[in-house]
């Protein structure tokens, strides 16, 4: 008997639950591994959850697109901060922003149709892709991973759907400008193609301005932009973003959400309310000492740079390493775990091909963070440097 | 510019929006629409959200398949109640049983492979097999609305992966028995495919025994089941189920889940554990007063015996009614809401032609349904009858 679709099986595994299992099996290992943030949500968002157990009416199924009251402070936001709004686009809560990308593939795409990812991608639209019978195609960033439009523009053909972008980037950190965002958006309009832009990061920049793609009128019928309200409120446990849609493709992502989800977690909308409330200024501090954990991971890195090149990247919380090395890149995140201690992602996950670690800093506190650093370039030293 | 995919364009939009956005034109309309229970969860539920909020580590994101806690009382309520469990067998939290189907289609089918449905099928099984492209192969009933397992064995063709029975029944209440579902797991086992039986109704019946046919040890690397906790324990909206799958599929469906969710909202596997600690002992007396509530129905609809057949079923909180009429069962039903105020569901949702209309009890106090079912006795009188 064959168990599996053929289409799962070109889909590759989480790389997260296998880093947690190596990890589990070394106690005492530091993880600069998983993407979250160390800090929990604001208060505000907890206090909503007596108004919504005040509500009985609220434990049976909502809006398949998300609660009304949501929709409204979600729209607040993003005509405040992005400069995106109007009739011609619909938001959509989501049960977190990967449900976003999920909607936008199916919503677009037939299988055998393209979908344009960078090098390093993140991993989970590659697999949404391959999982939606989609071809992704593969145009690599530069070796700051900046975009290169020319070679994104070369790689469009007949079937190319859509174009996809991650700025603030997972798992590079770089930060798009805004002239290189404007030609994705002028490339799909010419083309009549789509620009999914991933800005879950969108918070997280280090003196780089960052940019809303969704917010060029004319191009708003092509672009879907993605948020994430876990990464920057750090709940990302109660799986809650949102997209905002050109309103022309309203129909079919209601049906994909309905068929998936029926509706995004009522009680987990609530608490994304509170979010809203606090805002920005309850993710500021928390920045600030993200930023200060960036230079203990850069400083720390200045002193294997014989050994890995570190492309300095204004956003997320995140660090790509070329490690100047033969060794497998999977071994390399097994033996660090095993005989350092710290655990990183490997960049075979990302597309990649080369010695390519992940590092990401954003979970753990500045001191666990400094020694987890520590081991790394020990472990980097010990294993490459040997 | 060709806005929706074609994968989407065949996929029928969701019925409940729909029929929601015509009970909001009309005031005061009593819906006898959506599936779900008029009662929220058990206090044990929400008492578990103040042992979720204190550990912060929580609101980061956890495993795939869901949390170990919440998993092994999953485990302990499937061999307590439904003889299911082994090594062979996997459990997956699902963020709602919905999800687990999508899994499961993903997981074993692809483009061009065919889903044996039985009609009427519950309209998202037919939605997630269109979305994912495969092709619903549909089986109708008897006039009872059982299963006819000689007419399931004549479709399997070649290209057949799976034969979906949902079982007490959306929408005609039916429950199938043991036999019954022995003969699909047989076909299955013969013809190397999947039984996917959803038992979201599992604990609504009226006096006949449900069977799990994922309790057959012979069939289980053969079987996945779905099951819900938000219909019996009454928080539909906080979105949390579970499935049981063959081992063998673990590896496809966590990718999918990961792809798609991540994992299944925290706050919600906290509350589904409390739901579980309550048990059958929470949901019994509900469902002694839903076993009025359909003999109001019953006893109602027996004065348009002349105008519909009701086949008289023995679960879930749904009655598939026949009503002879030429009407297009749309029309029927916008003319119910405007002219009489209350709310059903068409047939064709559910793949009927024919003035087919659900009615669903459980969302309502016994005075209400009462109410609306004679708005709904007198409006097809009123329309139907004249």
């Amino acid at each position: 008997m064959n168990f599996e679709s053929l289409r799962m099986q070109a889909v590759q595994p989480p790389i997260i639950p296998t880093v947690a299992e190596l990890i589990r099996q070394t106690p005492g290992t530091i993880s600069l591994g998983q993407g979250v943030v160390s800090y929990g949500p604001p208060p505000e968002a907890i206090e909503q959850l007596s108004r919504f157990l005040a509500n009985p009416t609220l434990h049976q199924y909502q809006a398949v697109i998300g609660i009304p009251e949501l929709l409204q402070a979600i729209e607040a936001k993003l005509a405040a901060e992005n400069g995106i709004g109007g009739a011609a686009q619909q938001v959509v809560v989501t049960a977190g922003s990967n449900m976003g990308f999920v909607n936008a593939v199916l919503a677009i795409a037939d299988p055998g149709d393209e979908i344009i990812l960078q090098t390093p991608y993140y991993f989970n639209h590659d697999m949404a892709v391959r999982m939606a019978n989609c071809r992704p195609v593969l145009v690599p960033t530069t070796a700051e991973y900046q975009l290169q439009p020319a070679a994104i523009q070369a790689a469009i053909t007949s079937r190319t759907r859509a174009i996809v972008t991650v700025s603030p980037n997972n798992p590079t950190g770089a930060v798009y400008p805004e002239a290189d965002l404007r030609c994705v958006n002028a490339l799909c309009q010419i083309h009549g193609i789509y620009h999914i832009h991933d800005a879950a990061y969108e918070y997280f920049t280090y003196g780089v301005p960052q940019f809303s793609p969704g917010a060029i009128a004319v191009n708003q019928a092509q672009t879907i932009s993605l948020f994430s309200l876990s990464k920057a409120y750090g709940f990302a446990s109660w799986r809650i973003g949102y997209m905002v849609i050109p309103a022309a493709l309203l129909s079919a992502v209601q049906k994909i959400q309905d068929t998936v989800a029926i509706c995004p977690s009522v009680i987990s909308q609530y608490a994304a309310i509170g979010a809203l409330q606090a805002g920005w200024p309850y993710c500021q501090p928390h920045l600030k000492t993200l930023a200060e954990v960036r230079q203990i991971c850069l400083d720390q890195l200045a002193q294997i740079s014989d050994l890995c090149l570190v492309p300095v990247t204004d956003g997320a919380f995140y660090l790509l390493l070329k490690v100047q090395t033969e060794i497998n890149d999977l071994e390399l995140v097994k033996r660090l775990i095993r005989e350092y201690r710290v655990a990183v992602i490997p960049g075979s996950t990302f597309g990649l091909t080369g010695g390519y670690l992940r590092v990401a800093y954003g979970a753990l506190q500045p001191a666990t963070v400094a020694e987890g650093m520590g081991r790394l370039v020990a472990g980097l030293r010990g294993i490459v440097g040997s």
